[in-house]
């Protein structure tokens, strides 16, 4: 027997039986009185699965949460579904009650133009808060996208351009697992740039842990939604709610996952065995893929850096610490120049509801992918390691930062960036 | 009766029995091996007190503390004074022991020059962390500085300068107060810049609330050590505390007030009565006004802004949101473009760990002394007030952001700054 998987170039109709569109409606320049319509920049996403999907999701915890995004969350209960319309350049938050009935019209105008239930349409948007949508345009964009959805690559593409906002390219990514023999697949695209520091949950509340973010994942993979919902808790815990490029936790972040069954498989409806574990993995490598490209395509991101913690007291004390470090704008501003700035990285944990002993922190720097860690400080004292050598690695890229606090068992990888004149100079003139 | 007061020019040395000197002997160079003496930069200053102090402190409450803070530290056991050493150009934190006999050689320099006793001495050391300080350079430093030291406002200013790391300019301000009759006086001086969220409190330990920001004060009043300590504790809960400019929490963070009982007034031996409450409201208008100073002087500040919340549950749900908002990388953008970008505010609330129903925040801008408040949500709608004119508010220098949540008597006041590319562009240099 052979369970495998691989990922490979695709997007959310590359499973079976899912068809995918993006279009332009004009959205941003039509809500906001901001922005062109020059280049005709693709504002609205349909997907749409041809045999009734099995839903999951998982979104934001922010208390302010956007008219979708409280449409979604009713949603939860049947988890059921047959299409997700998504629209950029508004984020339907604090629109008030005409915010939740243009929701709500929108899942009704997908599900006419699809000849499906309402109830069976996911409602995402993304874009700037306190603006009504243009409804007219949405309309249109929305008859537009069903109209020529298609299972190309050029579609999925064209529905991963639509909802990006300030990201430089579209990010989608597919799998292909082998289940003994019987072939299925997943799907999917995300979009990032700004506001972002996910902490979703399945219910909206509070405690997980903490852009908008949005992520589509599609399967054709039969299996029972409790079983489906703990798969994308999971790959969401190790994936989008790992990772920070400016601390702020979105109104609006959604990751939605639709299985349609169509690969028809043996239906999975225990959450283990093969077959889940081999989804499982290949669902997290996916999600894990996409999550640390949305960091590397962050509002003016010059450099990506994966925290790896260790020596934590409890896990929420790893957690705190990982973000204390990568939400410090000293920490941030100093990768952006490439300087292995450590005291700074210090001062971020003292200052943390972490439990810290100065004198026991290890911390050391290594190559992305390397194996040679340089470590600066050895508990608590300065090594002797020139910082010319530790330049060399900050000065990449992307590279590994490690910090073990010698206090317990509790580890963690946080993925984040760094803090440039450029996130600055995009995000004072919106 | 009369008892009054009025701020006016001066600094350290401007209340009886105080001198003060700032000299040069090229720490920061020397130790880094970065920047340059050029221009000459004053780094090391010493106060003194021709009489044995009453001396009060308020310290980090990050658990990485400094070398001198740690010593600062004991020094309260005995709450006596006579001559405050203080470095600027290197932190002497994460130093290890090295760095602990290095602060406490720096105090023994400084007895022996001024022929006092070294548990008399507090220190206080600022720049970068992880460096070891050159100490043939500080004893040279402190000697010049203990053999020059005066009373004239020269004097004071040169040690305002040599306290200051990015700052731009000097901040030092006197407060004269007639205790029905008989004058008594306080000075204050005060650095900051970046690294700047101070949460202090008496005994480096939590739960305080939350640069290295440091300000040394002195007092000729006669005031019992419990007195001094109280009121110092107030002012800094009304100052030093309600700031920030990066959300950064230095490991140096440090308030010294020195009270040497030479105004000759009926020594204050309960913390009440008309002298103590006029002392009280002395230094509390003259620490704000430095805190407020420190602010608007801060690494690459454009403009300054007053966050006024009320309604909060509790007051540490105020405390939450204010610093929420505060630390938003995108809020604090915004304000660097002159944006009223309110959605922002709202998602930093929401996403904050205080309790925030967004059906019920009322939002306002309002000019700096300004009277009319210009609001753009109401019970969670957004208003009909026109964004420009909004804009012609937050394009000024300085302006109050009025937040009501609505959910309870808790209020709070936050003073806080913009994130601009010239902050960035500091701090990744270094």
């Amino acid at each position: 027997m052979e369970f495998k998987f691989e990922l490979l170039p695709g997007g959310v109709n590359y499973p079976k039986g899912f068809l995918a569109e993006g279009v332009f409606c004009d959205i941003k320049r039509i809500g906001t009185g901001k922005g062109s319509n020059k280049g005709k920049k693709l504002d609205l996403a349909v997907i749409f699965s041809e045999e009734e999907a099995t839903t999951a999701g998982a979104f934001t915890t922010n208390q302010i949460k956007a008219a979708p995004v409280r449409l979604c969350l009713k949603r939860m209960a049947n988890q059921s579904g047959r299409a997700i319309v998504v629209n950029s350049g508004n984020a339907n938050a604090c629109t008030g009650v005409k915010g939740t009935d243009n929701a709500l019209a929108m899942a009704r105008a997908t599900a006419k133009e699809l000849h499906i239930n309402t109830e069976d349409v996911w409602v995402c948007s993304t874009g700037r808060i306190g603006v009504q949508l243009p409804m007219a345009h949405v309309r249109k964009g929305i008859h537009s996208a069903c109209t020529q959805l298609g299972d190309s690559i050029a579609h999925a593409t064209r529905a991963a351009e639509a909802i990006l906002t300030s990201d430089n390219h579209t990010k989608q990514l597919a799998a292909q697992m082998d289940l003994d023999g019987c072939p299925a697949r997943i799907g999917g695209m995300t979009k990032g740039a700004g506001m972002i520091a996910p902490g979703m949950s399945a219910n909206g509340e509070r405690p997980a842990l903490h852009a908008t973010m949005l992520c589509f994942l599609t399967t054709d993979l039969s299996i029972a939604p409790d079983c489906l919902q703990l798969a994308l808790e999971k790959a969401v815990a190790q994936s989008f709610n790992r990772i920070s490029i400016d601390g702020d936790m979105s109104t609006n972040d959604s990751v939605i996952l639709m299985a349609n069954g169509m690969a028809g498989n043996t239906r999975v409806t225990k959450p283990r065995g093969k077959v889940f574990e081999l989804f499982q993995a290949a669902l997290n490598e996916l999600t894990r893929t996409l999550a640390k490209q949305m960091v590397c395509d962050g509002e003016g991101v010059s450099r990506c850096v994966n925290l790896h913690l260790q020596g934590a007291r409890t896990p929420l004390d790893a957690e705190a610490a990982v973000r204390s470090v990568s939400n410090s704008e000293l920490v941030k501003t100093s990768w952006c120049g490439g300087d292995p700035n450590w005291g700074r990285i210090m001062d971020a944990l003292g200052y943390s509801t972490a439990k810290v002993d100065g004198d026991r922190v290890d911390i050391g720097y290594r190559e992305s992918q390397g194996k040679r860690i340089l470590y600066v400080l050895k508990n608590g004292v300065p090594t002797r390691t020139p910082l010319s050598a530790v330049r060399k690695i900050t000065e990449q890229a992307e590279f590994d930062i490690l910090i073990d606090l010698h206090l317990g068992k509790s580890s963690t990888v946080f993925y984040t960036a760094d803090l440039t004149e450029a996130y600055v100079d995009f995000n004072k003139g919106e």
